[in-house]
């Protein structure tokens, strides 16, 4: 009989944490047993995992006694106080957060891109951000032929990466303006709803966002090549869920839209969307609720020697985070890597 | 006494025709005479003129008789039609269509731009398309001082640009949404509510639309610079009014982010709007409404030798039409140009 395990979902009540536990049943993961966690406010909560009722525990330090995996989706803060607890305890952590995602001793891991990377795990493995994986899944294969020298990346972010509470923002601003009333804003500094926010993450020094800072070293880290130019601008669109790209790439040789079209198609993890004539592309409409990353709008930038457009879209909860999450869990089983080094 | 005007709007009713009107009398343009007309289907609608009723009259090719100048926003077969008729009828035309942009007999305007490019007009005069033109008005100075050698953009715009008809069926859509129905769609190919579609006009052969297009060509002739490389992405998003635009700036030679900020902050028609410590920056419910081009998020793309990032958003409906347009005339009459030579 095959093992099975004793899998925690950290930040289980959160939206990423309510598509972990999503995404286990629907994936039949080897779960032995569920332990959802989150704060003290939420222990006690009745939680549905595989169409049972789990209750929801807070997470303390004896959290991960006798558990062997851990899906970590409860901010930066929480990951770097309880993914040492959870490993120290025997525990393997795969991280949403982005506390753990540059360390050197950390794999930043897409199963479609970079599998080999879980061998050398120490007992955490991090989960890129959302915005990078879909953009990774697209570049890997085209990279693998025609060198990528440079990415010119701009975002249109759906709300659900923020929260559950984002959502609701958005839902309630819409009504509101709908309405003619003012809209209430509290979860983004300015009125979400029927606007765009050139602003994603905290601001740097240098004028840009984390977000967009994640993007320039993700990417990097995640195709093993730090030569790759990425300049990225994010921003976030009145969308519930799904993040879309407009991708503009590079290439050190050839690479005709056609030629990107055919290795598309058949690259791990992609659905190729790319019929202008009969109005066929990705959008996040389309690509919520699904597990591909779609791209289209290929088309060829006469601008440069060998340059490349997409459209890129992918559910950001799913691809972009719990997905992603519960991939490296299975690599893991595959590879028999849930222990501790 | 100066002298006063007879001026036809064409397509009166629409979005942009109203936006015409209004922005007529807020500048106190010298009108002796509001000339509103329309397909016979609006004929005797009354329409608000400086505080007046006046009445709309169907479209013939009787319309331009004693009129001096004639605001064009009718759709470009109109445009096709009527503008030569105009002409003809000693006319001055002002065009807002995409119907003679590219004509060589044809100055393509943006006054903060090329201003003497009106001087050589031979009684037709193209306003470029929205997204070029806020676009342009940011570029222009930075071009003066540092030659932009390459141009990546990609757009976030609203559905005001389509007409009064898309902002009805983004408020109903969303209403229906939310109210937990299935959205009717009739303007745009996809839903637009909650959703992005990078999809702007027609099609065409090499995989770009023909807004994308629009961004290349019209760029090289109202910058009277055809080695400006142009490579866009043409993006709908649930904004209701004022088009956004991530733009990725390559410079001849170098152009610091304090520098751009420095001249951006006393070009005309800009207005800077950057300073992430208060979460300043350009947003479409800001720009709407107002006349100035707004510009932020400027900063260093170190990817390339002398690159910068930059985010611009403007009312489409205004300076990206219709307050366009009325600068033209207002820089005609200046110049004592409305005449057909």
């Amino acid at each position: 009989m095959s093992r099975e395990y004793r899998v925690a979902v950290v930040g289980a009540t959160g939206a990423v944490g309510m598509a972990m536990r999503t995404i286990l049943a629907e994936r039949r993961f080897p779960v032995k047993e569920l332990v959802p966690l989150a704060s003290a406010r939420s222990a006690g909560k009745p939680l549905d995992f595989a169409g049972e009722t789990v209750l929801c525990r807070e997470l303390t330090g004896h959290s991960f006694d006798g558990v062997d995996l851990a899906l970590f989706s409860a901010g930066a803060g929480t990951s770097l106080d309880y993914a040492p607890v959870a490993r120290d305890a025997g525990c393997v952590v795969i991280d949403n957060s982005s506390a753990w995602r540059m360390d050197p001793q950390v794999p930043l891991v897409v199963p479609e891109v970079n599998p080999e990377d879980v061998a050398w795990h120490k007992g955490i493995i991090a989960n890129p951000n959302c915005s990078t994986i879909q953009m990774v899944v697209v570049m890997k294969p085209l990279h693998g032929e025609a060198r990528i020298t440079r990415v010119v990346v701009s975002t249109y972010q759906a709300v659900s990466g923020t929260g559950a509470e984002a959502i609701d923002e958005l839902v309630r601003q819409s009504d509101d303006i709908l309405a003619g009333k003012g809209p209430q804003i509290s979860v983004y500094p300015h009125q979400i709803a029927f606007n765009c926010l050139p602003h994603i993450d905290v601001f740097l020094e240098d004028g840009s966002t984390k977000e967009e800072q994640k993007m320039v070293d993700e990417t990097k880290k995640i195709l093993g090549d730090p030569s790759i130019k990425v300049s990225a601008t994010c921003v976030r669109v009145p969308v519930r869920n799904g993040h879309s790209e407009s991708v503009n790439l590079e290439f050190a040789t050839p690479m005709s839209p056609e030629r990107a079209r055919e290795i598309l198609s058949r690259a791990p993890g992609v659905l190729l969307a790319d019929d202008p004539a009969t109005n066929t592309y990705p959008m996040p409409i389309v690509a919520s609720g699904k597990d591909e990353t779609y791209v289209g709008r290929v088309r060829r930038d006469p601008t440069v020697a060998n340059g490349l457009n997409l459209w890129v879209v992918a559910d950001n909860l799913r691809k972009g985070a719990a997905l992603n999450a519960v991939q490296i869990g299975e690599l893991l089983v595959e590879r028999d890597l849930i222990r501790v080094p």
